[in-house]
């Protein structure tokens, strides 16, 4: 088999594609800047999907589904709002044969729609808090697509909650926030710093974002999903009134959401190398793969095929789920069939040839750190969910430690954008400048920006404004 | 609390729409004939899905992602297709802010860019079959619609195969065919006919389409499911050709199948009643209410309801999920309390009363039937798990007795058209007519259509040709 993945070091960019290719995850759809995503990332998507749904569940929030097409005029009811997304939406003009009075937009986010329905919904105090969550596609007109990071549609959940008084908004934003954190962490391992942003990155119409920041294996940043505190704008753009306590009309505080199938992208970029894909155990669709083999193809075929057959029911059980697959390209030779599955990511292999059988063992193979180990067929069970838990903490960790690696701190200007353009990856600065600050950085560091504010009552002097109490902020470029 | 629905005898449509706002389903949205999922109806539909696709994957389907923008062009590639869908389709014309050099419709149904993405993909027979699913809203701009029958947009999934022969194709369809009523008669309740569609009812581009035909409670037909063997009519169109065993090229064989959201359409009008919804256990988010009930709050509050949630917990426990809810609305009146379970269609309300606790009981009352049984506390697990199969089997029961008792036989055209016209129903009748022959059958009766074709081999002389060896075929009017 051809080594079809270019290496890290050669180009990053062209590496992640491979990877995506290779793996089977997505492909370019015939229409622009759109994406097919394939079984394989599917199914990734469906595992991030559950663990997403089942912590929002257990939160409180429920599920509904709101209309895919949003009058154009919505859009004009909150002013950051349409500023910030009006470039970026989809138009439906005609339909049904006919040229609509009104165009829609394909849903590029849903605050105003549900914005509306809210509105209709809600009557008094009795009926809040109102928590709700929709899964579903989006569209954002995309110029320079990139696979799972930037694409015109994408699948995303968009969280929507309505509460009495200004607190319980925050306290919900915080909340999501720390889900998302907690997921992103233990399920994807995936290392993030969930903190504030600063107020050019907020989302278009908020009062306060928050996100959950993560490194990239090119120490590059990558914002894994955002928590917004909305205030009262949305509220009263859309007259979200309620009867208060005291039986007089007041506007709702309401908050937002979100993570997507972007997540795919960071899991990519955060733990595959140069052999491909590698997916963390407790998203992996395909969690063992095992391999029987002998020269001899009906020796595969009719002795080792029924041993693997049993050990893989023995494996699911334990697991609690379909999640051990047998190769049966008995046809092919061991290192393309070896290779196949360091494509795709499998975390643990498990080679079943004469020898082995002879030995009474098994033959373990990590895909985090190509480590061999021979297990007497026993302990095949309990080895193997000692080393997916192993491996799981291992890619964690991992990424954990590289981002610690890659971050600096900078005293001053200077310094910052000479760590930006020689070493990359996050820089640690005192930062309390405007918005134009901010463009102006961006500019001058060839593309840094603010993704963080350090969590914690971090004060310093600004290096832009030199103003006091200025708080510990994260730069970085950023995918 | 008032009586809020309309009686079904008085108005249908009018109870229909009375049933699913009580019930809190759905919603018009702000989007001309678009729907709002409320989260009751959405728990609903994801219990659906969860039947569904475990049922697809058992049978060897992986799901994907495909967009929700189509080319318009491709719509064009197959004749029937575009004749059958160009009135239906939603068109973006404009995106990023500049005029679309193609416009693209929302997607109606997938098979074109499937079939589009399948050409590139499928290179060998060793390729074969690919055996793909999508969960996925869909558009189909409608000037009259109606809550979950028809709506411009609704949710649905859409199985897409592709085969190396036409009798893979054909056992795939038929396979699938079994797999909707599988689940549509022992989960949802609602016994279907399951079989083909005459010519005039085929999907456009179909050689042949198969149907789970439901009766409503008004003795109309609705389609709830279908599944299409589409030959090599897409596989042509769109030049999805591999490598057969003997390495020539070939054209492969497809199939596409759905079931959508209408299918909570026919679960209300299948089930419910003039007090409201009715939903079949195993389908229903919440299965058992438990209320407990005092003069005195505190009483409710304090002492009763701790013995309410050591109950739900065991409930939860023993049905293997979160499916007890408890009311805890001790300031209103126990009759109001009991009329919101009702209309919401839980299947067993339990009554925690102050004389139940003195005597050790606990009242159950099942939806289906109204009756109420006085059980002893340490039967109560017991007795919740057999009435809710009780209710489960008396709601196919119910309906399936229904329907028999609205099917007639008509042995000629006049006989028909009395039926159709005086008792409605579903009308057997040996039918080998042409396509303008439903259309004129259409127009004479009223609206009544040829539903499906009876399974097994009943052949007779056409009541409209007078030709033998006409298939008796079921006749109705139909949503």
């Amino acid at each position: 088999m051809a080594r079809n993945i270019t290496p890290r070091q050669e180009n990053y960019s062209q590496w992640y594609l491979d990877v995506i290719k290779a793996a089977g995850l997505a492909d370019y759809a015939p229409v622009r800047g759109c994406m097919v995503i394939r079984p394989t990332g599917y199914a990734i998507w469906e595992n991030i999907q559950a663990k997403f749904d089942s912590a929002f569940k257990k939160t409180g929030h429920v599920n509904a589904y709101f209309p895919v097409l949003i009058p154009n005029s919505f859009f004009q009811k909150e002013a950051e709002h349409v500023e910030g997304f009006a470039p970026e939406l989809a138009m439906v003009t005609h339909a049904g044969g006919e040229k609509l009075e009104e165009p829609y937009a394909v849903r590029p986010t849903s605050e105003t729609v549900i914005g509306y329905m809210y509105s209709k919904w809600i009557q008094s105090w009795r009926d809040l808090p109102v928590l709700i969550n929709q899964w579903c596609n989006v569209m954002r007109w995309e110029k320079r697509p990139r696979l799972f990071l930037r694409t015109s549609e994408f699948l995303w959940q968009e969280g929507h909650t309505a509460h009495e008084t200004a607190e319980e908004a925050r306290e919900e934003t915080l909340k999501m926030l720390g889900v998302y954190r907690d997921v992103i962490e233990n399920e994807l391992a995936v290392p993030v710093i969930a903190g504030e942003k600063t107020a050019g990155e907020r989302f278009p119409g908020a009062v306060d974002t928050y996100t959950c920041e993560a490194m990239m294996s090119d120490s590059k940043a990558l914002q894994a999903g955002t928590s917004h505190f909305l205030g009262q704008n949305f509220a009263k753009a859309f007259d979200i009134q309620y009867q208060n306590r005291e039986g007089e009309l007041a506007y709702c505080w309401t908050t937002s959401w979100g993570v997507s199938t972007r997540l795919i992208g960071a899991l990519i970029m955060t733990h595959s190398d140069d052999d491909g894909l590698i997916i963390p155990p407790r998203i992996a669709p395909v969690k063992a793969v095992i391999l029987p083999i002998s020269k001899d193809e009906s020796i595969a075929a009719n002795k080792i095929l029924p041993i693997a057959k049993e050990l893989a029911a023995k494996l699911d059980d334990s697991l609690g789920g379909m999640y051990t697959k047998i190769d049966t390209d008995f046809h092919a030779r061991p290192a393309d069939r070896f290779f196949t599955h360091l494509q795709k990511g499998v975390p643990l292999r498990l080679e079943l040839g004469e020898k082995d059988l002879a030995a009474g063992t098994v033959r373990l193979v990590r895909r985090d750190t190509g480590e061999k180990i021979d297990v007497k067929s026993e302990n095949v069970i309990d080895t193997v969910k000692k080393l997916l838990d192993d491996i799981q903490a291992n890619l964690f960790t991992r990424a954990k430690n590289f981002r610690e690696d890659n971050t600096y701190d900078a005293a001053n200007y200077d310094e910052l954008k000479e760590i930006i353009n020689n070493k990359g990856g996050f820089v640690r600065a005192y930062f309390g400048g405007s918005i134009e600050d901010e463009k102006r950085i961006k500019e001058e560091t060839g593309g840094a920006t603010p993704r963080v504010i350090l969590p914690g009552d971090n004060r310093g002097k600004c290096f832009i404004t030199g103003q006091d109490n200025a708080r510990l902020t994260i730069f970085a470029k950023a995918y």
